[in-house]
């Protein structure tokens, strides 16, 4: 997607075909800072310090770590000395042992002299399908923005409200839940998007809004307390959001929060979808709610925010009194009652379980 | 209630008979700090800069306003000029022109000699019956507190959830939502808040956090979207929240997200409870979503915070890119079918026009 009116990727080879470039997402939406990462070591910080976050770019960026590596030294000594070191960073992120999995078992049966431009090529390819399959999602919401758009009037927006950021700055490209919109948006529907700040991160306020902004997206920024009295008076057309773990039967975790926009769709008739990647389908679970575990997060984030002060510092802030203890539940579970649809790399599916299996029979069975 | 140790109200004489003293909310939490207010315009000054805030407080500093006016100068001329000018300082709450036109109501019968005593006198009654409002709402609240009460197990807290801040802080004494669990709290029930921050405005964090915390209630601090999440999970007994307008029928007009909450008790069978005193029912509006027109603020509480650095200084921060425009509507409308009961200075009243009617046939009729 554009910033400043350049396309980027949120990851991708330096000219000199050996360094990989990153936006370092720390800095944002201060400034917007590339850093190029030259070792193996510098893509495990990249990923530990969360200048990458989001899971599919965490794979991504592990990938291209193991190249990196490759380069160094492509021994089967470092090569596990890499896989170890990398998948340490972000323990709890599934698509990080996924890529980190998936070239490990090539490259192992390869001779080490060969190593080395084959990472580079899988990690390449690793990223190229990561934006295939954030365009699948985008065409498959299309079509749902599409209809949508019919029904309106000349110069009505299609509105749509989001929760958190499942866009283009946590994938490849495209992003998940934004991939369809930017997809409506260069198409030259009128969308408009309702971003839900998310607290307590913020990433709507910090992330999503940045992003739409950079790409020229019409957009509006709500505290997530707003999304309720907007639907009651008819000013979102549909939701969508992404998701952190999906179940076999359609329930959907993902940020705090989403439970309760998803309620307030179902009391209001406003369509609620939810964009993953079927990476992101946990096929072992069938009741989100009772078996799903929920990370519980110190509770400073709650109780200070970061930002920029009128002089242009960043500054972090107590908002509470000294003594004042948080509780910070990171994610809560939708059940799939309240997920209109799914909208997946192949097409819109309903959130149950019959439909899954149907959708994706060689992952559900294995 | 108690600020380090010690009883306040929000609003009481000084010791010579003449200033009136209230602390300054807009301190809070960072700082406690009084403030003696000796004249009619500083009054004024106290309520248009928010050092007090909420309607019951707003209507009692009126009320003493127009008392250290007659103080100044009884004359009927200052009597018609103080009106108007405390009536300028919040033209949209409407305990500011209750209590001014019980105020002058009654002064401008009497002869101007005698105005000073009366409306001390009569400034000091309106305090005191706003305390008794509360201690109603209290006490009816408490007997669903004490019930909830005898099903927990020894040691089990009886958790409650509440949004924004209809504390002591906002009236009197011992607020509306909150003077149940102060009474619960002082018969030594074991009671926990959850304390909701309430963005954008974070009376949660600043004010509900702090009034808690000084007078030893345990609590909580929680992100406005971890509510739904802690009732699926059996953590919340009840729900207590303010109301800024009641209609007829039951809807409840209350700071935005509180319908949020509202749809998740819904949902999981946790009861709603709305407590206010009777003067905040509109008797005029019966369909709350349709009628009650609602307040858009200014884009920066959405945008920007303030709040502490770790050296002490107060800072206001931006959250969000430079250009980000933010929508805030700051209420929203909760039907009447998601709200168990209504808990009232009259007893526990059901949320439709029938028992409304029955509980206040005085004011229905008016």
């Amino acid at each position: 997607m554009k910033i400043n009116g350049t396309h980027y990727r949120t990851i991708w080879l330096a000219e000199d075909g050996w360094g990989v470039e990153i936006i370092d997402q720390t800095k944002l939406p201060y400034a917007f800072e590339t850093v190029t990462l030259w070792s193996m070591e510098e893509a495990g910080v990249a990923i530990k310090d969360m200048l990458v976050r989001g899971a599919p770019l965490i794979g991504a960026t592990a990938a291209y770590g193991m190249a990196l590596a490759m380069r160094e030294d492509p021994s089967d000594m470092n090569l596990g000395k890499a896989y170890d070191h990398l998948l340490a960073t972000r323990p709890t992120a599934v698509n990080l042992r996924w890529a980190l999995d998936r070239m490990r078992g090539k490259l192992r049966y390869l001779a080490p002299k060969e190593r080395e431009d084959f990472a580079y090529r899988e990690a390449a390819l690793i990223c190229d399908e990561d934006v295939m399959i954030s365009e699948g999602i985008g065409r498959s919401g299309l079509e749902i923005i599409r209809e949508i758009a019919k029904t309106k009037k000349d110069g009505e927006p299609v509105n749509i409200l989001t929760h958190c950021n499942a866009g283009w700055l946590a994938t490849v490209d495209w992003g998940t839940a934004t991939a369809p919109v930017y997809m409506a948006h260069e198409e030259g529907i009128n969308v408009h998007v309702w971003v839900d700040e998310t607290r307590p991160r913020n990433q709507g306020a910090s992330l999503t809004a940045y992003e739409l902004g950079h790409h020229g997206v019409p957009h509006t920024l709500i505290v997530d307390n707003a999304g309720g009295h907007l639907m009651q008076h008819g000013q979102v057309d549909m939701c969508i959001v992404g998701t952190d773990r999906t179940t076999a039967k359609g329930d959907v975790c993902n940020k705090i929060g989403t439970y309760l926009k998803a309620l307030a769709a179902h009391d209001n008739d406003v369509p609620f979808y939810v964009a993953l990647p079927s990476t992101t389908i946990d096929w072992t679970v069938m009741d989100g709610v009772k078996e799903i575990p929920i990370e519980e997060r110190g509770g400073e984030e709650v109780t200070h925010l970061t930002g920029k002060t009128a002089d242009g510092r960043v500054e972090t802030i107590l908002i509470t009194p000294e003594t004042t203890q948080a509780g910070n539940p990171a994610f809560d579970v939708t059940p799939a009652k309240y997920v209109t649809a799914l909208i997946t790399e192949r097409g819109v599916v309903k959130a149950d379980e019959a439909a899954l299996a149907e959708a994706f029979p060689d992952l559900a069975a294995a």
